[in-house]
């Protein structure tokens, strides 16, 4: 069913951000692949929460739209031609695109945490375009080959799986740990799953939408709870109701300060809590409360070392990401797929930008 | 269907090792338990390997047998009196026994790596009596109330499942780690059970029995591999094709010196090899091998800090010891239950100490 | 010079704080050790600035003065009497005393952080005694032997180096690290002095006071740094252009809010820090800032696992903390010297509870 | 007195091996930089044992010599011409190499663990050529620029004191550890001096030549212990004796079996033994002693991250290596040179490579 590989269309539909709320599609030039790139023929995109933002905002914090941008960083397709000194590639591969490619080969890179390098190349964040088109190039080193039974929609999930996985990895998660995970959203989603396949033994998620910690609970969650008007001292004393005890490990994926402030009281002494979600950038929190009970409190950007890890989970069958889409539209149709997203209907949206292969 | 907490037998039946080969049942009295202790009504001992080693040798190295001793190490029971200072434990509770117990506030134990002071009691190590036995005294803080989600033969099994606990994570092994196990005897399935529910992404496993492997392939092993006449670096070879790459983790536990070799060639550089098998005192290895690859080299002594882990992940559900248990005999049957461990029949034996209740 | 072991004198002057500004000289009993204890004849003892805000003000935070204590918890002294199971100790021991004795085998003693141990006897915090008065019993697996090059003084100032020694533990100070200390009051300079000795390059120290910063330089820092009405943002700008790039660990030794978001804003990507000093409940701190840089915030309650360490660096001579000491006073003086420490004069005060021996 | 940047030599002398036996000065053509390196003016190479192992035995290992190689990797320098693409550096730039330079972005290098990549190009190592010459082109990311207040020289040094700071991370020598060194060549003495520099609170250090451990007594070692005849058991009860207890991490150093034996027994429970001596492939070791104890065996290839961060240490004067240079010779005289190392006459003889300045 799948196009030839090397048979390409004339045009590179590319949905193309322009200033805060003026997001067009449009057709750009096919690109070249440079020595160390692939060209890629894009399958299938997801949507996140990041690029609503862009779109509504033109903004993230310091990241401000300057010149028009293509959308897009959840993404995966197929290899159509390769640089002149790729090896591990080659026309025809299925690839998973990790967005994040470091530019310096600085301290943090040599030392294994590339995501805060501060010259880093990222997909859709100004001024570094996405891959929401139907062509796209990148570093070779940063695409990596999906096994037969690995789809395409798995592969682009595999962004916002990295996600949960380094704040997971960064909270020290592990066998026997108890976890509780503040938001609902397809980001806390991501976080239960890792959190169960790392051994976690149960799971409490807060969230104020009923229909969020029912999909919670159906991948898995132990204990789904829906925050009202509690105190975040009444909530954190709740998930100790719950569990029995106060979680080792507690994953905030909202942003909200009231959510911060019940992540701290409720962790454990001695535990960790994770801030994932990105909030306003002053926090009044207790933070005393966290420092004389050694409560770890540790920030992720994004992700490191996910990628291959990832697929073997995939490729095992271990995790199931499957559940999470709950949209698709073809490329064509992106501006619904991002206003369903702005919507926040259902977990997740993905984009088909490959006319001939709309399968997962 | 169990006795009344407080109406006890009369006698104290016990298994006695008075000497290598010299295995007896014998009536013993039954202890009061100390301030800091509580006696038990055993209901549940699974047999070791190490009990028929003292009853066929009278000796595991340096550890030599003096004077008649209980043996018995992986039990479960029913507190039913409890000493004067003992708060968490009441009559009736059911518990799992950590038969490790520092004797002295040593620096080991301060910093939390208890199991390698060199002064701890151990049940069944000389000259420490074990708990295979009506009526056993044992100190409250290494007893572990049971939920009633878990049986008593799960409780008994936490003992072996820390051994393998305990060797997961010296090795490491965490989300989407590739491992190799060798020997699929108890102690390899259990370290099995444990890497799949850290999230291993895919498990070879060895051993020269094709029934342990059919066993170790029921609990989840994505690879069973029978060992045969294959160097050391073949069999490494082997490894590597079944996964596409070397393991991150290799767990040894047979003991075997050949085995380790192959652990050696098998892993990754930068990965990990657990000793966890018991061998010679001296043995010839690649350890250049090792040492350039940097894989390092970590041995397992017995455990620390398991038991309130594994008792959420029994009683959550999430990880399934009962498979393990092949065989069951009365108290009075333990001679038959000691050769039928020695011959290497199925996987573990269960004695149920308990007349009245002889449930898993 | 000092009194006999065995000889004891009939009193037992002791400084008791009765309630908020109300403390006195008051003789109590001696009391007699129990079977795992200790008797010490107390020798030095160091004024901390909690001894000083019990005084002033009856409580701190949670820990509320609700009868007469004791106060003191830096000290050394002579071990006079030995209880009944004591080993390791005989009488004419000289000891340093860690003040914080946990009194169950929780989950935070076995896995060696007991520090966090939620009912920890802790010498001088309500409603436990602490050790400034002549006669003290203690638990004799908290008391460590000093050699003889060690002395009292240096003993009893093992306590505020141990702080240091956990901050700079957590904040994973290393060979070439570069510190950002803030404050050079007693605490910022235990942690300079450690920081150093684990191998930091280059040490910025800030501070208000002129005179506190000439202290930390005599002590070897590398940049003092004094603050005046900068703001955080500032603060940080000049802490990295002292260094020429942004320090890897920030030790907050304040509780001051401004300096906490300093401390975040000069703290390197991928870097730790440290909360030492306690401010008040909330905080309001550029989270947002710290956690999209990765940067850990990670509070310290005391200490555990030091003293033998930091006897061992003592007895070397690679830790120098006797210009520490700039008061001393005999016990009997001791109001005089909470006056001292109260007014911020010097560093630390002393106080002399041997009447026999009032050397360093 | 250095010659002007932009001047250059017709010749390019360079220390070049044709095969085992087979060394020779001769003239090589002047590189000309690719795009990411720069072109160096070699000043001060050291020469190390390897080195003089490839010349008198034409391979190390798996490692042949199959065609000529240029010698040396522990080497300083002068930029004289940048690549396009080169922006950290600029002719006129005194600059410390690392002879490591990963050629692939792998699973290694994207973790920070480039040393183990397994197509590295490393310096004098078949087939890449080392610097031992004048003029020599490397890649820019792994030139480090020297300050002004460090030397050629300690530039050069870097390479083997990487090798300590390398194994004394890895040992985990952190403030207050005790530390056997086996070895008192160049790489037991950087390592020494490391271990002293991350806290060590007293090192043993162990030779087979008593001018050897002169050196390491000079160069801060606490305990110098001459080995003579003694058994591994032996030798490891002196070790305990001079420290009064058993050292936390030894770091092997000289890759005889005996002292890997020795270096097991006497390490503490719990601890760790650093492999850096490279002796034969396969040893025979007490692995149960190591394994029951939880004595770590983690050897180590080489060093990573260690450039940046020894600069700031030589820098600030806190770890000086100047002692170590005992011979220097002109490049001309190379095979005087090498002979001289050949014999174990010193410890560190450093060729001069640049006409115009033989400056330490
Ligand atoms: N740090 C990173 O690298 C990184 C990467 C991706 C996303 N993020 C952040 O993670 C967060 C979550 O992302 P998402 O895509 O899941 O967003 P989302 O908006 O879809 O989900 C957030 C969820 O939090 C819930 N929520 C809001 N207020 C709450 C409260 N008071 N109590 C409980 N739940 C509450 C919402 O109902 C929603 O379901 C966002 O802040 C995003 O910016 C961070
Ligand atoms: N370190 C510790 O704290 C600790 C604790 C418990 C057990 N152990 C040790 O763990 C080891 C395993 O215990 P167990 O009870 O499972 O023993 P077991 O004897 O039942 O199992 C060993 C398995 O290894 C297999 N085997 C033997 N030679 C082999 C080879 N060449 N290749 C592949 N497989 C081979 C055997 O067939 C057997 O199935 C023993 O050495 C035991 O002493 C150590
Ligand atoms: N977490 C723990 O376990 C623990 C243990 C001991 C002490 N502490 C805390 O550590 C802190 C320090 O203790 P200390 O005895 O050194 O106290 P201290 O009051 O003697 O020293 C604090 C120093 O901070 C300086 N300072 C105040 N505001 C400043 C500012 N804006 N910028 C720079 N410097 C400023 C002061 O001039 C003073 O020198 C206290 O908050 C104490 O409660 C915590
Ligand atoms: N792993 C790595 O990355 C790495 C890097 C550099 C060097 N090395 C290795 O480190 C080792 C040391 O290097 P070096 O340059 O210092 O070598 P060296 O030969 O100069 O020093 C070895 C020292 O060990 C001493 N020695 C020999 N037998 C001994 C014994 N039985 N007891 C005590 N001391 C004994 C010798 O007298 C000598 O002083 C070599 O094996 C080298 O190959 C490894
Ligand atoms: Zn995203
Ligand atoms: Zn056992
Ligand atoms: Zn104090
Ligand atoms: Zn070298």
């Amino acid at each position: 069913i799948s196009s030839p590989i090397t048979e390409m269309d004339q045009d590179n539909l590319s949905v193309v951000l322009h200033s805060a709320g003026n997001l067009k599609l449009e057709n750009r030039s096919i690109p070249e692949p440079g020595p160390n790139e692939v060209l890629l023929r894009m399958h299938s995109v997801g949507i996140c929460g990041s690029d609503v933002h862009y779109w509504q905002h033109g903004r993230i914090g310091d990241f401000v739209l300057k010149k028009p941008m293509v959308l897009g960083h959840e993404a995966s397709g197929q290899v159509i031609k390769v640089g002149s000194e790729v090896k591990h590639l080659k026309p025809g591969d299925r690839v998973a695109v990790e967005p994040g490619v470091p530019r310096e080969m600085d301290e943090f890179f040599k030392s294994g945490r590339y995501n805060l390098s501060p010259t880093i190349f990222f997909c859709a964040t100004p001024p570094d375009d996405g891959n929401l088109c139907r062509y796209y190039v990148h570093n070779a080193n940063f695409c990596y080959k999906l096994p037969d039974n690995v789809t395409y929609e798995e592969g682009a999930l595999i962004e916002p799986l990295s996600v949960g996985i380094h704040a997971c990895r960064r909270g020290g998660v592990s066998l026997g740990s108890t976890v509780f995970i503040c938001g609902a959203g397809p980001i806390g989603l991501v976080c239960l799953l890792v959190a169960r396949a790392m051994g976690a033994s149960r799971v409490v998620i807060s969230d104020l939408s009923a229909e969020r910690l029912q999909k919670a609970a159906e991948l898995g969650a132990d204990f789904p709870l829906q925050a009202q008007k509690e105190s975040p001292a009444e909530l954190a004393a709740k998930v100790q109701g719950l569990l029995g005890c106060l979680p080792e490990v507690t994953i905030e994926c909202t942003g909200v300060e009231s959510c911060i402030q019940t992540a701290i009281y409720a962790t454990r002494s001695g535990g960790v809590v994770v801030l994932v979600g990105l909030g306003s950038e002053m926090a009044n929190i207790p933070l005393l409360n966290a420092a004389v009970r050694e409560v770890d409190i540790r920030g992720i950007f994004r992700y490191c070392n996910t990628w291959p890890m990832a697929i073997t989970m995939l490729a095992s069958g271990k995790v199931n990401v499957k559940p999470l889409v709950t949209h698709r539209f073809p490329l064509e149709q992106a501006l619904e797929a991002f206003e369903t997203t702005r919507q926040g209907l259902g977990v997740k949206v993905m984009l088909k930008c490959d006319k001939q292969d709309q399968s997962p």
